[in-house]
């Protein structure tokens, strides 16, 4: 029986999910709850779409509920309330804070008996697994994490809050000359100035001052002043053009010493090149969403990240077919 | 307390997960056995070693038992024969016959209440989970893996027996053209001359017909003859100077579509550059090990892979750390 999923928020994210469902034969997407009206909501493909305030009278109905929403305000809230009706998987990126969702998120989740997974993606996600794994195995090392090249929307957001500018996308850049220095096992003590750049490609409105909106973007502080940035004012039909999409992606490393003194060096490198982050995003999700079902059908619960699950609770293939193939 | 360890085999590998050892506070190494004489052994760290019939009667001071025997002849009896009373850890590297090596040492696991964990190492192993953990993700896309630049041991024994031959080093390398088409998602097929040349390092006794070694090596089948092979004769000199290491590596890439119509592409690479294979192996080991053991003190048992070990497992960091630092 294929695993019946809803999703919450449909944005970027939630769209993404959608579509990576039809990748999926074992699992279907039977609702889309939204904060809309729901008739002004039309998915991608034909899946019914209800207001938010209905998805608890259909808990039963629904082995994993998607969290699509935001980490600033609305994952906070939505996780820790939603655990206590269904399986859920969220996305929630704000490192600093995630053991205190945890800690909400779990209480709830272990006391309605369902699976919480919390901060699924690539980073946090695929990333963080990728820390974890090569800590536990070089264990004289360095780590490194780089960004890029892709789009950051809070930046590109703080871009467009300034007077004069009308659309912006701003892309985070890895530095050539540290990923070779990290990739040579030089272990370099790295500035954020030395890791990555931005580059910020920006609509100004008609006779605004251009030198001046440069000024403000490049002394910024926290978002720019820390960085080599270059601004390019385009069109916004270039803009529209040329800049549409949000790809992302990015490299984490660790490099170690084993042996006798330390004698041999070794490079653990994991790279992600990303046409779509919302997309890869919601491909990640849809995996842990298959894993949190089978584990609470395990008779697990309780908040869980990444590390907590086996990989093969991810695939779609059976042990045995696992075994043959992928091994 | 700490994890008591016992090594089985004091090769390249079993020296590795001694100098492993060292690097992992919550694990000490307790003995080495040999089916040499334990007199002719010495270790690195002054570990008292003992003849492999006394293995069996020290099982209540070990906690987990690393095989480090070889796949052709050791493994498929010894680890099904150890699993009656230690958690063991093998590096079992015959993919084919991994379905037949798991069954065989499962019903010796499960009937001793152990945990046998096999097939650990870096292909199989890290390439596996990547392998693994990238097809859940990108459902719809192709999988690759290359390996190298490396030594070959089997190729460069291959090229020892021949006629003439007193010594020989084989490198395997990756194609960097087969290499870019992957990452620019061009999907290629690619046949096994278009994914890796071969190079080789021969030394020749004196008066040896180099031509006829050379065509010998080029034109031996299975190792050699689908692949583009370079030949060069060196001095035992220079071999020994310039290729006493074992360094190997290689890269486990999936690319993948997603979206309206598949529209976006996304490339998941997993690469690793390793100065010596046998102690890079030896850490995965070694984390594997501390899985085990964890594992079974949690009543778990059966023969397990990399696939069915929560990343957590493998670390010496809290939950709360590993959440707090490498999520």
């Amino acid at each position: 029986m294929s695993i019946k999923v809803a999703i919450l928020g449909y944005g970027n994210l939630g769209k993404g999910i959608e579509y990576a469902l039809k990748q999926n034969d074992d699992m279907e997407l039977v609702a889309v709850f939204t904060r809309r009206d729901p008739s002004s909501v039309k998915t991608e493909t034909n899946v019914p779409v209800y207001h938010v305030d209905k998805a608890i009278e259909m808990k039963n109905q629904i082995d994993v509920l998607m969290l699509c929403g935001g980490s600033a305000t609305d994952l906070p809230k939505q996780t820790a309330e939603y655990a206590k009706y269904f399986n859920v998987v969220d996305s929630f990126d704000t490192h600093a804070r995630i053991p205190e969702h945890f800690a909400n998120v779990d209480a709830s989740a272990v006391a309605a008996n369902k699976i919480a997974m919390i901060s699924v993606g690539w980073d946090p996600g695929m990333f963080s697994l990728n820390r974890l794994y090569a800590n536990a195995i070089l264990r004289d090392g360095n780590d490194y994490t780089f960004w890029g090249k892709g789009v950051s929307q809070g930046h590109s957001d703080a871009i467009r809050r300034i007077d004069g500018v009308l659309d912006a996308k701003q892309y985070t850049c890895p530095v050539e000359k540290a990923l070779n220095a990290v990739r040579n096992c030089e272990n370099p003590t790295l500035t954020t100035r030395e890791k990555h750049t931005r580059e910020c490609y920006v609509v100004a409105a008609e006779g605004a001052d251009l030198a001046r909106i440069e000024n403000e973007i490049k002394t910024m502080p926290n978002y720019f002043s820390d960085y080599d940035t270059t601004v390019h004012f385009i069109s916004m039909e270039e803009l529209k053009r040329d800049h549409a999409e949000i790809p992302h992606g990015g490299m984490v490393f660790r490099t170690g010493k084993t042996g006798k003194d330390g004698c041999h060096n070794h490079v653990i490198e994991y790279k992600l090149t990303l046409d779509s982050n919302p997309e890869f995003t919601a491909c990640v999700l849809t995996a842990y969403a298959r894993a949190a079902v089978r584990m609470n059908q395990r008779g697990m619960c309780g908040c869980k990240t990444v590390f907590d699950v086996a990989p093969a609770d991810l695939s779609p293939l059976s042990p045995e077919e696992m075994r043959a193939h992928l091994l």
